[in-house]
């Protein structure tokens, strides 16, 4: 399969990249991408990655984020960063990238536990996880030509530990490798509309 | 208590109004409310309605829309409406509100059905939903001075029927007293962090 992988340098495209890159051609994104440059803020810039790359059997996106903000001091202005990244930013990677998927082909986005577990300062980010998760489950529905959409879930990564462990008491990180082995069930699965959990 | 319906007018508020009127000091507020107008779509009307009414106890959210559209038809300027208006105009009344609500006093959204029993051209309102419940979840563990936060996901409505029982082929409707009854719970008791689905 030719998979777009968005954000497949970070921490969890990595081991994506690696564990799709050994039987599939990979194609890796993001506002520096190896391949190909886009930033999912962007809607411009998401139609023009998809027009310079062309078809795909799998669109891949590991990429967007929100700002940790306690509710007293998020304002709406704080909350547009998930509104226009990790919410946005991912579903029109759908939206305007649908075109180019192959029949039968696959999406798969990424939430994360935040939205089921909650933690201090992480209302908006769970606010774009849960919209990514319902998009997901009722876009499945009446996706064209057997396209699949599914998204990932994971806990926190023990790769990321360091850098946001202290946000995350009490949590168990979770190995980024094994939140990768979802998205390769997601793409070379059949499964369609679910929202994987790698929260153990 | 003082309680603040926005969307008192429409389908399910005239019932919340109702339900909660005989005990309470309600103030009506819409577009064109019949106490205080505001348009969820602009922060700057959320806090100007909320400078010109002072302290609440409670606050109740029952507007907010999303367009219909199946998702080959969905763009991102089409899906721009559940984002302004169910997602963020309900975050909105959040953000902007938390400092106007009494001590132990309450937020309440709406969230639906769609977001867990997906109909075709849902997936922009299931979006906003689901953003909302997670948001909901999430807020509730930091509110602040021990004011709480839930949402309700109304299933389609009897009163509802006529106009949108097309779209909801197969589903049961529920009568929106019965809806009004789990906003009812939410302002008068004491739970928070709730998604309370009247499915039945
Ligand atoms: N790590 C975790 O423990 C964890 C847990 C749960 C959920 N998640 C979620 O998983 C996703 C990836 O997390 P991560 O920790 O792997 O992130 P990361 O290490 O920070 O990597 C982010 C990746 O996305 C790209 N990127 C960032 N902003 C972008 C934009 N606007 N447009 C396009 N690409 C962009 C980056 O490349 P460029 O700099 O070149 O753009 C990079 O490849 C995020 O949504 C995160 O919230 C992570
Ligand atoms: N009815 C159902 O079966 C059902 C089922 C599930 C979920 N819901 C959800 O429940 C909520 C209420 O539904 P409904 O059927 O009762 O709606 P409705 O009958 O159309 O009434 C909408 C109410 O909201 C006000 N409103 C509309 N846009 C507004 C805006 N931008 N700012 C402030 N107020 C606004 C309207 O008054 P003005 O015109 O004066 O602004 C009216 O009072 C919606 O979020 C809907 O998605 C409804």
């Amino acid at each position: 399969m030719r998979i777009l992988i968005v954000g497949a340098s970070g921490t969890i495209g990595t081991k994506i990249t690696e564990a799709l890159g050994r039987k599939h051609e990979i194609i890796r994104a993001g506002r520096n991408g190896a391949d190909v440059s886009v930033d999912i803020t962007s809607p411009d810039s998401i139609a023009a990655m998809y027009e310079a790359i062309g078809c795909v059997d799998a669109v891949i996106n590991a990429s967007g984020g929100a700002n940790f903000k306690a509710i007293p001091e998020l304002t709406p202005e704080l909350n547009e960063k998930g509104i226009q990244s990790k919410l946005k930013g991912q579903v029109n990677l759908v939206l305007l990238g649908q075109e180019y998927v192959n029949d039968g082909g696959s999406f798969t986005l990424t939430t994360g536990v935040m939205m089921d577990d909650p933690i201090p300062m992480g209302a908006s980010a769970a606010m774009a996880n849960g919209g990514v998760k319902a998009f997901v489950k009722a876009a499945a529905i009446e996706m064209p030509r057997g396209i699949r959409i599914n998204c990932v879930s994971p806990n926190i990564a023990e790769e990321s530990w360091e850098r946001l462990g202290e946000k995350f008491a009490g949590f168990t990180p979770v190995p980024a490798q094994k939140v990768a082995r979802a998205y390769v069930k997601s793409a070379e699965g059949a499964q369609t509309g679910q929202n994987y959990e790698v929260y153990h």
